[in-house]
């Protein structure tokens, strides 16, 4: 329980390439929100540098030392993004910032909600954020020069506690339906160790309706219009939560429209799910920058430290801001609209509310 | 080039559940399109029963040596679908038969077509079908009850002659762009491996323009249908093909609708990308089971052997008996047409053409 701390320390840790500018508004947006317990020291702000593709790449880590250090020293973290190298790119072979973070912070539910009311889709994806195809990143093994091997590794312990939050998640929110995706049938050892113990925990929550599909036919099942409604809560491996939740984000509008939360039992980290852009940032377009993504985190991360009625608030304003009235939606240069204008906008839209 | 052999030899491996029915009925449309041939000896047919899970479970092997003896004295195969045992059933830890035999068979390319012309979609898939994340099967290592290991495995010949085929296939087709999906952020040695060596042999068609996606955010711009069209050619590895062609099927009308070529080079194998449906045979309802897809399946391999017109012929019967025409969709016990009806029907409609 947040709201039982003295004082609820959120982080800020911008990323690098547009990151640092659009989680600067979304921090303009909270501390807007929260205004009255900032000033009475019930809630305060940190504000996280360095976490660049340049520093990473300097240090060989995918997390510079001191970033880590700071960001162990929050509660919660509203996360920009951060520069994935691609092969090819001038960086050696920095890892994945993201990842590093879900794993030392043992982040281990990446939930991703995906909702489009007028179709009746209402999904919450439990993506396990910790194992699986994730677990060794750069340390497979080139055995000779023309072979090479990566290693997938599911434990019972990883898997049953990111299995438990889906059914509990489902069973505090009167949802009754659980489906678990694997690739059982074939990657026989680590999806079967997942899929039987998702059977198991099941047989605990025998009011919700617990069923699984092969993640290949599930990406067709979520594009059957007639059908995709009727899933509610999913549950999946590493791999297979990556690759579903971004089809599914696409149906709403695509991954930027997609927040998402990584939980652990000491620290949480919200965070956009959409790249870095650097090329905006060379080209000193990062002001126009479009930050409905991060401050669609940042009303996560309210509601998840007890903030339920901001983040209704913040919910309600992005809806008004970002569908009903479009013509202040960032488009960059054409019209005009910087980054900073969109979260006045949301104020000003917040402070006409009731 | 089939036609220089004294005889090509097509196998007729019906699976188990409705696929012998269907692939019966595949055998009668093919037979009656090659009807001069086969009476000349220039083509023959051969039945190959046994590759059910019954036996399979029996000899406690993915595909019974007898079948796969049988199997091997074809040149090119029509396969129904083959139980794949799922966890829970009644069958001890048997592997796919499908993946046996593209591994047993050494069928390196798995080629599905998803064309949707009014929408202006026309993809080729070439999916690496011997090694990846399907390398393993069982095999993976439960090295502690509480820890389980799978492993991927990529080679540079395996991942070589794909993209070639891919690069090859475009070009003897007019195709301008072959696109990569990996993740090779992530799953650094293996997809990394396997994009190293897309972008080496690239150079090698520099009149082709080649480009890479991760898998995550492919499965999103599958669903733009602004930009979705653009794509032509996509080489994958064994997991992303399985799981982007099931989603990519769907926008087609379904798995159900799409055909699957298996090429080696010594050997040639054709599908149906669906289940085996025992329930159907279970109920008695296996005579009305829906043969449109194997018999896709047949005409794709009609095109393959040289039977150009012929395949042709069938393609358009089965756009004419299918789309055109729904009354004889088969729909099973509702409209009471049967697999057999069906064929009939393909037949007539063939013989009425030019
Ligand atoms: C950027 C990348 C490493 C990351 C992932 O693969 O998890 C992203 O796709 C995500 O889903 O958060
Ligand atoms: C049935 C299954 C083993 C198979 C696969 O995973 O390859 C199927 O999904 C396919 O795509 O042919």
């Amino acid at each position: 329980d947040y709201k039982a701390l003295d004082q609820i320390i959120i982080g800020v840790c911008g990323g690098d390439g547009i990151g640092p500018a659009i989680t600067g508004q979304a921090q303009r947006v909270l501390e807007y929100l929260l205004a009255d317990d900032v000033k009475a020291g019930k809630v305060a702000f940190r504000v996280i540098d360095g976490l660049t593709i340049e520093r990473r790449a300097a240090e060989n880590a995918a997390i510079p030392t001191a970033v880590l250090e700071e960001l162990k020293k929050c509660h919660v973290i509203l996360k920009g993004p951060t520069t994935t190298p691609r092969k090819g790119d001038p960086w050696p072979n920095v890892e994945s910032a993201n990842v590093a973070m879900r794993k030392e912070l043992d982040l281990f539910a990446n939930v991703r909600p995906v909702k489009i009311p007028e179709q009746g889709i209402d999904w919450t994806f439990f993506r396990e954020n910790t194992e699986g195809a994730y677990a060794v990143g750069s340390k497979g093994v080139h055995v000779t020069e023309d072979l090479g091997v990566d290693f997938t590794v599911v434990t019972s312990q990883g898997t049953e506690r990111i299995i438990r939050a889906a059914f509990e998640f489902a069973k505090n929110n009167g949802k009754t339906r659980v489906t678990a995706v694997t690739k059982a049938n074939i990657i026989k050892t680590t999806d079967g160790k997942f899929l039987d113990i998702f059977r198991e925990i099941a047989k605990e929550y025998p009011q919700i309706e617990a069923d699984d599909w092969y993640i290949d036919i599930m990406t067709a099942k979520l594009v059957d219009e007639k059908r995709r409604k009727d899933f509610q809560v999913l549950v999946l491996p590493n791999l297979y939560g990556d690759i579903l939740t971004d089809e599914a984000a696409e149906f709403q509008g695509g991954v930027g429209t997609a927040g998402s939360a990584n939980l652990g039992k000491r620290y949480s980290m919200f965070e956009a799910i959409h790249g870095s852009a650097p090329r905006m940032v060379d080209e000193g377009r990062d002001i126009y920058a479009d930050p409905s993504s991060v401050i669609r985190a940042g009303a996560m991360l309210l509601a998840h430290i007890g903030y339920n009625k901001e983040a209704d608030k913040l919910y309600r304003a992005l809806e008004i801001c970002t569908v009903k009235e479009k013509k202040l939606v960032i488009t960059g240069r054409n019209t005009g609209a910087t980054s900073a204008a969109f979260a006045d906008y949301l104020m000003e839209t917040i402070s006409n509310m009731n």
